[in-house]
């Protein structure tokens, strides 16, 4: 018979391990709480959540917003995937003289390197990325972070 | 001073015009459509839609379905869209000797022509379009034709 | 019998709906509005016009233009049309250091971002953009603002 | 003083010479009779005209014509000009088991393959490619045989 103890440790861990991946529900939900932030401000946005491994899980385009936005907030989540970094702290780096200048030229058409862009972590890893295009730089940062933010109550 | 008549003519257009045009709500609905049918067959699926000029509009890939059906489910809207045809239907036209034979080569990377894509039609006019990948392209087939049929209510 | 309210309130409408989506008219008259002034500055160019998701709805290519100002009208219609802004604004926002440094990276093969496309504003909506392409960087400008000013008079 | 007849040999020599390329004027009237055509059949379509360097000159995109239509009518004038054959003779040719099976494929993205792009000729010389799409293939090539056969007068 199995003990319950057992059964017990094993619904933590696969809770656990179904938290390190990055799911649509958990897409959804980070895309949803940028949405709300976004209607309040008054400014439509895309909002892209890509996984680990880069690919996308989930891409909401909201009325009205940019046509640039789409590919924009694509590839600001798949770059703070792959770096592991907003993309606000890596585009510091990539100016001319600094360390990573001409970073974007190893990922053609696939990252951009402005505000925007938040890593998803959980329990201190990254399991994918979120970005968010459609306002000024600053807007989409704030409502990236803001966005961000929930996965770290997980 | 403005005639109510005037006023509720008014709306009733903007309403019309509204649904000319592929917006978020809609994509959403007709995605969760087509969730709720692939979960109840077990079969996990990438759903896209994109808009009247193939611009994606929204995409939710369900958990564990197939790397590759992020790019088929995309681009087998963008077809059927582009095509204002059922990628179903298209597929029959590439065959050699059919008169489309070779259609594919003129949007690569575009487009897809196997089932599994259907053409949002509003009043009998397009206005974007709707890709299923993941299962087998039967499956595919029906999950799409399911969820494309509930914008025929609107 | 039709009430002959209903039928003005009605033209009213379909004008009001057709300003709202690019068409080949006024494509071709924004298009023939440049030509005028590039045939009296005698530089030859290539005039494009894209609608709001950014596909091709006209292109002219005067006599001796440059070979390469086809694909550049049409990446400066693009990007104007994507962005909402005219890409000579653009362009300053994509310098190291600026807001948007590395913007076009996004856009491998679809961003022109120097002086030359504007985007078409109805009524403070973006219906499309125009490129224009073969003079020096100044005469696209010129040209391209007179010819998108056309728009603005609907 | 310059001898008139000097100046009525050189006329007749600038009006051959001008017939040999193709130019602005000359697509855009072969455009215009296929749009005529078009109309009269109740079919919005794409056309695209392209020099012998295959490079466009001139391209309408009449409303509602299908998203598609955009890059097939540009490959079929670029097809015609390219072989100097119209796409639908060319068509035959390249079916499994024909003796050019597999020629798209030496030009990806650049060729369609199926009726509706005819090679404009002057004198027995092509001078550049037209591409009709929207309709069935018949429908393109009827438009395509129309337009073309202007050049023929020349």
């Amino acid at each position: 018979m199995e003990d319950p103890k057992v059964r017990q440790i094993a619904d933590v861990v696969v809770r656990a391990m179904r938290r390190e991946r990055m799911g649509l529900a958990l897409a959804r939900r980070l895309i949803e709480q940028g949405e709300e932030m976004a209607e309040s401000m008054q400014v439509p946005m895309v909002l892209t959540v890509v996984d680990d491994g880069g690919n996308v899980v989930a891409l909401h385009r909201m009325d009205d917003s940019l046509l640039a936005s789409i590919a924009i907030s694509h590839a600001k989540a798949y770059t703070a995937a792959a770096l592991r970094l907003s993309t606000a702290e890596a585009a510091q780096a990539v100016l001319p003289g600094q360390p990573l200048y001409g970073l974007q030229e190893t990922h053609p058409g696939k990252f951009c390197l402005f505000g925007g862009g938040e890593p998803i972590m959980v329990d201190g890893r990254c399991i994918g990325g979120l970005g968010v295009s459609g306002g000024t730089v600053e807007q989409d940062m704030a409502v990236a972070a803001y966005a961000a933010a929930f996965a770290k109550q997980l």
